[in-house]
């Protein structure tokens, strides 16, 4: 069984990190797999997907300077010559995170820890409304 | 066919890095399945999973010392002030790298290179045991 | 359904970034399945999988740069102490940025932005045909 949906996750940009946990859990017990996994991926090349324990020092202050520090927003970045745009560390970032992520499900729930949500990390310098692809395959 | 196990991981953290495809190609072996997918998933949000060449030194010297640069142990980080612990750069190194694989199974095997383990990487700051779920879909 | 094939990619090494969206999207479509996830596996230890805008200056300079700063070419590893080699960068780089990448499929097509497309970035220090695990399951 393969069951899609896309999420709209609102952000304000600039190393936004939005919990989308309880959409995607939302959307596995809708779906009824007991056993698979979900896939959750974003379209786009300036945001990206992963997991942390989101609580307000990590998620407004620590992975945000770690990617400073990696990709500097103030930085020279040849992509904002080619396009004349500010993105440039905002597309370094994605493509180093990643865009996709996959959970198990077991029991018909995912299988994070307590201190463990899942979130979309918006790098991009504005505002924007991200298609997150939410499948699940399973039984 | 969906087969799922819970592994568990004894680590020492502080960056030890494990071995953990014997366990991970045993379960395949076990499984039967002969085509489909193995997906690795870290429960919890200060260790991850990927592969490398599981040589002495890269996975006691090189990796570490990358991951010292991106988020020094005695940087500043405002986890520690929400919880007064030390761990702030377990989680943004656990959040960069992820804490999900996925592997191809074919002819029964994972589809690994002769010189490429599957690890799990400790980042918390004390030895713990982990969680890995190991989930075989195919058929 | 589970169908795999082995793309041969060949590469310059040294932090060269091919788009393999061609040969992947080429492959679903082939494949017939209408819903499901493609997972793309690199074999080996020194190249990685991702997404990116395929742009000269993101490709060319910009990712390169943000590698070099993360492990430089010309740091010291004790990798190359154990083989007498040149890549301990390499191992280090691909590490961090992981084989795998999973992509959902949706009325048979690839869920890819406009401007995102999946990358092989090899690490090497020469030039390699790289075998990428391509697998679709789905229905």
């Amino acid at each position: 069984m393969v069951i899609t949906k896309t999420m709209q996750v609102r952000t304000n940009g600039n190393c936004d990190i939005i919990d989308i946990t309880p959409q995607a859990a939302g959307f596995v017990a809708e779906s009824g797999v007991l056993a698979g996994t979900v896939t959750l991926f974003n379209v786009g090349s300036t945001a990206a997907i992963t997991t942390t324990e989101y609580e307000p020092g990590l998620v407004n202050h620590d992975i945000k300077a770690a990617f400073e520090k990696i990709a500097p927003q103030n930085g020279q970045y040849k992509h904002e010559e080619t396009w004349n745009d500010d993105n440039g560390h905002s597309h370094v970032r994605a493509t180093l995170l990643g865009p996709s992520l996959v959970v198990p499900i077991v029991d018909g729930k995912l299988t994070l820890g307590a201190w463990q949500q899942i979130i979309l990390v918006d790098f991009d310098t504005r505002p924007r409304t991200r298609q997150v692809v939410c499948q699940i395959m399973g039984e």
